[in-house]
């Protein structure tokens, strides 16, 4: 159950409601707001003068949830706006991660030629094998934060785990939790006290409900700006790299609140299948999509086998554009 | 190993080439196909003079691998073409069942009135519980045969198993084989011996490979017409009912000859998704879709929850072909 | 929801009751029995007066569920019994498949000599390419019933689709409906039909709902002697073949009334976990247990990497006696 | 491909090889060790006079592959050891979580009153929700520290992420990484500069070859105390919680040198199934088993369904002495 409080509830009569109901307390615009169990399904009769109105719900979906808000939140970063009734559809493209000074301007350099505000990027790699590359780190930070001011581009970089969330949430314009972080409740709540937009990749072993109540977390800390990823589910077939949801992206569209990306190029995890599911993802009404894009795919440090060429993501973007004016989107 | 015997070679050459192999065989165009085992690498030294040709596989994936005929098929049934170079997404539309004669006349009129040439609609219901509506048999193939003379419509109706095959083979023009009949060899072999396009859907817990094995049965007996039908697989989510594996379909794209037709409204089983997933397949680049319609979702025998209204419909297929438009693809 | 009827109720006056609840009828010990959608939750007025019990269900596990029958049924086939007070696990063990008359000679003669009383081996092969061997068919049928006769083995073999069910029946000892065809309606009614034991496997794509669904489709034409087998699902992980659900087997064990078979071998895939597999089987608690045998594994023609060779498996028979003293139970 | 370097190597050398691979390099009894990727089949001939033996890996399952080291890693604490020739079974057994003082207190005593050494219980519980209970955290490992002096017992608890791991790997005797943490590389290197044992659990959407790399990553660090443990994976079935894979532990028992510890309670989720699973695990041969105990399960502030009461507890313990005594195993 979701509580808005009258305007002129003081800090510690909402602490008070939050802890009759031990539950999470957080502000927006000024307005006090507490979030319990959803177990619990009307206020309590000590709380009633401070409560303007309440929310119930069925399950933890909670501030994500249609019952709360129905219509999809705005996010904005830069000069771009999704959600809402912008009918925008954000392309965020790069390599999978930054390798090199000269490889990242290359990138760079080529992407903002394409007129595309949103770059990606990854300095910390979660790899499942000590024995690989493992990213720059700080040093791929620093890349990022430099091609960012040359050339007007926004970054989207991934968190990896606590060690560095900081540093990261500093320098990136989006911050991308990733797949394998969207359980590290740390994380979450060091994004939720930041205001900058947070893009949640789904855990490919996690549920759509566990993947909404990652966002939970981030929203209950009083950060409205949560933008939802599915990149990719771990099923039975191994033909492709994963199994991309678009059901579960149904799913989101229809039953939260927070706009949704897609992530083809790790759902399919070969370059060949990926304009084909980029231009689906377009039509499919997608707020946004992550395309992994290399100069030179086949030495790419990481995730060699998916990304694009130049020559190939340019034909992409052209068609992504046609492709969007048919569903009335606008690639941004 | 697929062999190419020379034209003078008889049916008794042919025969014990096959034999000298532990092979199948069978005539196409006059012309005598041996295929092997994919673990055969070369024809033995004592069949040389008989072959003209030979085609080495990896795997199973022989008759429908890109190995061997490098483009897609063609596929035809009446005045509709998919395959080739034909550019075309066959629109396959009804309720899931025939219930009665008047739905099915309803359902049958309106969908001729949209100009859809396509009909589908099961009357051996495949259910998984004994106390539930199982289909109406013999007398739902017979409303079938009547709609179509009278609306000009073809029929797509599926197969369950063995006891009903020939039957449903004698009055289709497409014959669907269902995801829980895909292991079924006889019902594949019975259809290898039609020429009717044969549609295999995929089994909701099968792999890639083994889907495409399945056509393989229906191929080497000499039917080249297959079609197959990605459905949704079963995954650890259960938000929605199935998987639509998007990805997969990507690789039958890039991997087989045989047109790729998709099924969203069993993969969702929810309309609420349906028409985004339908326009999702339509941008993917799909030679043929089947989406589930019923004159009133909510009363329907079984898979209620999916079918869409008529005017969902009317709105879709106005939709479909904007998307194809965008992608160069015409609704047939 | 089951309806038992009176004793005097005439086959016409229970036909007018299941007609009235759009119901299964059939007969056991004379007394007729009355299955009804699991939605109906009580008897029509109308037939009150021909009813002595009913029993509410939630789901369409009826005939096979604890509500209905709280304890594990007896099924028995020649000198042997599992389930009811028991405390029996049957051993059935033998070859993946029939391959040749002296290989089904010398296993038939090695289980015999072990003193093990029921014998496995496959005359259709269920395999998902066309171009690998499938079985020797009614040759390999007859093989079996060959060495029943000779080593008064009982037999379980596979019915793999319709085209051969009643052969299958006539011979075996139990029949054994394959995972593959675990959806195919017409094969388990026709094994209804029978009296001898029927074990379903489950297909390795089926929740456990669906399993015993299928079960249902067996009982409710009368044949009370059926055996639920779990073989191993398909899961993410394909370092093993499938992955063994004793998750799902406890669930089994405590929700229905039916015996539950282990098939460790068909779950692992590979020989050198078996032992350990088998022994938790057993510890475990089953009432059977399926094992893969063959004198020389390497060479054979269908599953070569899971089948243990005679000196394991002799090993294994004295560490399950073993094990099953120390949970009491007895290997028979 | 692991190099043990010659004894009288300096550091500096051992450096400049590990710096030549582009490897990782730790120190074990006074030897370097340098690990490649599994990519590199030899060493360089610049280093060959500093290397006294390698082994070449086909994968990145290194230094815990049979391929290295051919039995058994034995790992101790307290006074319990299991792995090596010991063939003990060690049990953890304790609530899900940390709840009060007097809750872990009455546990404790209980679990010590059994002759059990090894108390397990959550203090930092990673929650897929935030309108749940979270843990006590630090209060709670403050508690777990109290009894463990009390009543001398060992203490397994776990790490959720970065944020208290120095605490967690302070006061445990065993540190267990959850599930949902399996992936964060900074724990696990954390984990890795301790000499203490670390119990890495599966994460219920990792493969098995992922789920050894994580154990590499502390491994390779110079922390050779680690163990495995299989816990249930997530699969299509959700009648159980999760599905316990003990062909994945068979895998592991078979491929890897690390003792394998078992987890039936988190595997099931729901109690009824927990005993036989329990005899299960205990038979097939594992060096230990987590399972979940509490004064009053129905109370429990997390996992209620699935944790023993002490009753069933108890009749356990005695049961799985005799089965262990059955399989030669002893259980500590």
């Amino acid at each position: 159950m979701i509580l808005h409080l009258k305007n002129k509830v003081s800090e510690t009569q909402a602490q008070q409601v939050a802890e009759d109901h031990d539950a999470i307390l957080f502000q927006d615009n000024n307005r006090w707001i507490v979030v319990t169990s959803s177990s619990i399904k009307k206020p309590k009769k000590e709380s009633l003068e401070f409560v303007e109105e309440f929310f119930e719900t069925e399950t933890d979906i909670q501030l994500a949830g249609r019952k709360y808000l129905d219509k999809v939140r705005t996010v904005k970063w830069g000069d771009v706006e999704i959600g809402g009734n912008s009918l925008h559809t954000a392309m965020m493209a790069g390599p999978c991660a930054v390798e090199s000074e000269s490889q990242i301007i290359e990138c760079a350099e080529y992407i903002a030629g394409l007129g595309i505000s949103t770059f990606r990027a990854g300095a910390f790699k979660p790899r499942t094998s000590p024995y690989t590359f493992q990213g720059l780190g700080l040093e791929g930070l620093e890349l990022l934060d430099k091609v960012r001011q040359k050339y007007k581009l926004s970054i989207i970089t991934e968190v990896k785990n606590l060690s560095h969330a900081k540093e990261v949430i500093d320098v990136a314009d989006i911050i991308q939790i990733g797949a394998k972080a969207m359980y590290d409740v740390s994380v979450l709540e060091l994004c939720g006290q930041s205001r900058k937009p947070i893009l949640i990749k789904r855990g490919f072993g996690s549920t759509l409900q566990e993947f909404v109540q990652a966002a939970e977390f981030v929203l209950s800390k009083g950060n409205p700006n949560v933008i939802l990823c599915e990149r990719g589910i771990r099923t039975f077939e191994t033909k492709t790299r994963f199994t991309f949801d678009l059901c579960g992206a149904a799913y989101l569209k229809y039953h939260t609140n927070l706009p949704v990306v897609l992530d083809p190029s790790h759902a399919m995890g070969y370059s060949y299948g990926v304009p084909d599911l980029a231009k689906a993802s377009m039509a499919f009404g997608c707020d946004g999509m992550l395309i992994e894009v290399h100069p030179t795919p086949a030495k790419a440090k990481s995730d060699a086998s998916q990304q694009l060429d130049f020559s190939t993501f340019t034909k992409l973007i052209t068609d992504l554009k046609i492709v969007g004016g048919a569903v009335g989107r606008k690639l941004v």
